[in-house]
């Protein structure tokens, strides 16, 4: 017997109008190359949002095509994710620092209707002139006076495209399962793999994603979404933020550069923010060079590689705490956010110090488990590792295009390619890739171990270890590594 | 187009099951009748939620199934919250308040099955020979050894039920849309009318609540239900809180009792807790009067009624935070909650107090408008004010056995029978029953607003305003006071 409940749709659109009517007066600030700040509300941004959704008219669409944006995290980009989606199309967002070939080939097998690009991509475009036969048009980020001379075919600029349009959007009743975005991931073999997203898995990742063990997000937060909006929706914060009422700080082209991080970070108080372990080594180096602090920034979420534990240290002495967490563009991405629960706060330092660097435990909406060769799950004791496989509620069922069974096993569980632990306090450790691992003398080797071990050195950079053939042991790990400026470590 | 997403479902289930992997170890802690104060873990909980699913066997249930519960919020209560749930079957909350001839009524209305009662409302459930025909059986709420002489057919004690089961059970897959739990609405005329909550709706709800705008729940938290279980589902708290891992205290029977209150919150740290206003009053005398205080309790929700403003003050001056919130059973309950935006810090102190009393703003999943008597939505400017209704993710469609078009109009909105305004911070204020709208002279006066007045004197303690005929003006207010101890409050 079904409950009688009203069957509301778990929509983006249902983001977009709970941010209008709650918090409209609530600011966008952005970095774009053509306004140096940019600055406006929800209300703004959602008016124009709708203009952009009339301005598709024009290109002759079918539900659920797909539009490319080849952009940085800006006002616009944002506008593009809310008109597409909402409007019933697709959002697809491709990272321009791909290989051409790769770019071409994604366009291509996404079938891409129109192509969103900001100025300094249009040369990249300009040179797979001709490989992009189902491109209709190429709108350009910038308003007309910014629009520059290119051979893009059918290119406007994207303020020419949407001016006098109406700010109304009769908004249509989406299924909630259909797709609203579209990601590739690439692996270091084959083809590109395209995740296609639904409402109903990224309003859910968004709602998973705010609470307070994982992002933390609120009405009053600040923040500043440095992961790039091509690499999985900016780990979702451009729905998460909106729906939980927040200022939302854009860095544009500039999120990897420290000093800019850091004045956004003040004159905007920014109080969270995401991004990948190499942006914030660009900014720890900065602070500690500059002498300047982010004193609004308390908290921040290192994912995409594993956090270093010196790196989580110098952020700690910078009045940061660097939190870990884990996903894939396979999981929306969010699977794992490692914030301590009341009972590890009766820890020595030391053991929550080894804790913190763990990848973290599932978020609501993520179920984990560890299995052997077979297919046995494994204890959850911190020592046992294995395959590790999930399944829940924003987790991928298959890549565009091809079979089911690429991304899922019969039983449906995905397997991530990761090899972990799961210990008692549900913390998830990856110690390799399974194609990483060293199998030498019979037993695994961890080569992310070594790594990290390496990279504590004062005198090492960066650290690879790699399995090389060995008569005795069939392989043995070799550890390359990129010496600190000056330095030479020894082989000791 | 669809997605390429895994279709988890929305389940109870994967509330426990969350709950289980991550916080296994995470307390529970009860007042009941058998054991002064009971505590264990989401781990024992839940083995014994597995044995009491196992035990319903025997009652040989179809799916969908009701099963009755007449307790106060413990342990057992949860327990069979999760077991009826997660097994298929509806887990029907009765308010023991109610008349007999109600629940009598409720009992049959919903074709209740199996009846778990506390042991202090077995007299009541036996004054009702005879007439609960379609009832199975009696559990009733404690040991062996607690089980008193009755007169229940086939009556036997929850231990002994359960006593020997396997704790593993072969959770089914529900349908999202299923119904999970059933709770009757009374008004003050005509039947009760049950609202039937759908697994889906139920979770969404969880997940909405929890977030920091509005109850803020994660696993540091240490969450009193003091609202009943039968009032909603005590708003949501056996779902949210096993959902974020935070530890969970029930109150039992005692939970109007200001000492007991006082002593729980202090000897298990509670930091966060929802009741009725009555539930504050008690707990604002016992500390005034003992000179006892909550230091860890620094927010509590005030629902179920309006927030009186000397209410607020008085909490204010003990250290908590009574923030303010509304809904209804129809709503699962939660609608709106009121926490003050960035923007309204800037306010004067005098116009955050004010703000502060209002229900609040939408929570994600609720849409509201307020309407004039032909339908017209009214601007959101604080000021017109009108029919409040609503929809979204966790509003009935319809009452359990009744035509849909009871719960809401064809246009797909839930009328709440309320007049209220809604401001530009989007914060909803009820400023009558549509039915206690008195008509004076062709303008509409709100009782509500003249009874809060009446109650900010210090002399009334309590305060009721109604509309009597009067030949001029159609209807003219009447104010009737309840003084406080020893006063006598004057007319002027």
């Amino acid at each position: 017997m079904h409950g009688l409940m009203m069957e509301g749709s778990l929509s983006i659109t249902s983001i977009m109008q709970h941010a209008v009517a709650n918090f409209p007066r609530q600011e966008i600030v952005s970095v774009t190359g053509d306004n140096p700040l940019h600055r406006y509300t929800y209300a703004d941004a959602f008016a124009r949002v709708g203009k952009l959704a009339n301005a598709l008219a024009r290109f002759d669409l079918a539900p659920s095509d797909r539009i490319a944006t080849l952009a940085w995290n800006d006002y616009r980009h944002l506008e593009i994710y809310y008109a597409t989606a909402c409007a019933g199309y697709v959002c697809h967002t491709i990272n321009p620092r791909l290989f051409a070939e790769q770019i071409t080939f994604i366009i291509n097998h996404a079938n891409d209707q129109v192509i969103f690009v900001d100025p300094m991509f249009v040369p990249l475009l300009e040179a797979m002139r001709g490989q992009l036969g189902g491109v209709k048009a190429f709108v350009v980020l910038t308003d007309k006076a910014g629009m520059a001379e290119n051979s893009l075919p059918n290119a406007i600029s994207y303020e020419a495209l949407i001016d006098g349009q109406p700010e109304q959007y009769s908004w249509p009743d989406v299924d909630e399962r259909d797709a609203c975005a579209l990601c590739y991931t690439s692996g270091t073999t084959g083809d590109p793999k395209g995740v296609l997203f639904s409402h109903r898995a990224s309003v859910l990742h968004a709602m998973s994603s705010v609470m307070m063990d994982v992002m933390g997000l609120d009405s009053r937060a600040v923040v500043l979404a440095i992961v790039p909006m091509f690499h999985v929706n900016a780990w979702g914060m451009p729905y998460s933020v909106p729906m939980t009422g927040g200022k939302l700080v854009l860095p544009g082209p500039k999120m990897a550069d420290g000093e800019t991080l850091q004045q956004l970070i003040e004159a905007e108080g920014v109080t969270y923010s995401g991004g990948v372990p190499t942006v914030w080594l660009a900014l720890a180096d900065y602070l500690e060079k500059s002498g300047k602090r982010v004193p609004s920034l308390t908290r921040a979420c290192s994912g995409g590689a594993a956090l270093p534990q010196s790196l989580a240290e110098r952020f700690d002495r910078l009045g940061v705490r660097l939190e870990h967490g884990w996903g894939m563009t396979e999981m929306s991405p969010i699977g794992t956010y490692n914030i301590p629960t009341s009972e590890m706060e009766n820890l020595s330092a030391v053991e929550q110090g080894e804790l913190r660097l763990k990848q973290g435990r599932a978020v609501y909406g993520v179920q984990m488990r560890i299995c052997d060769d077979t297919g046995l799950e494994l204890p959850r004791d911190g020592e046992a590792f294995g395959h590790l496989q999930v399944r829940g509620l924003f987790i991928c069922s298959g890549y565009l295009g091809l079979d089911e069974s690429d991304a899922h096993g019969a039983d449906g569980w995905f397997d991530t390619g990761d090899v972990a632990t799961i210990d008692a306090f549900g913390l998830m450790q990856i110690t390799d890739r399974t194609k990483d691992v060293i199998k030498s003398g019979g037993e695994w080797i961890s080569s992310i171990q070594l790594e990290n071990a390496a990279i504590g050195h004062p005198a090492v950079a960066e650290a690879a270890v790699i399995g090389v053939p060995h008569p005795k042991w069939t392989e043995r790990p070799l550890l390359i590594v990129v010496p600190q400026p000056g330095e030479s470590p020894t082989k000791e």
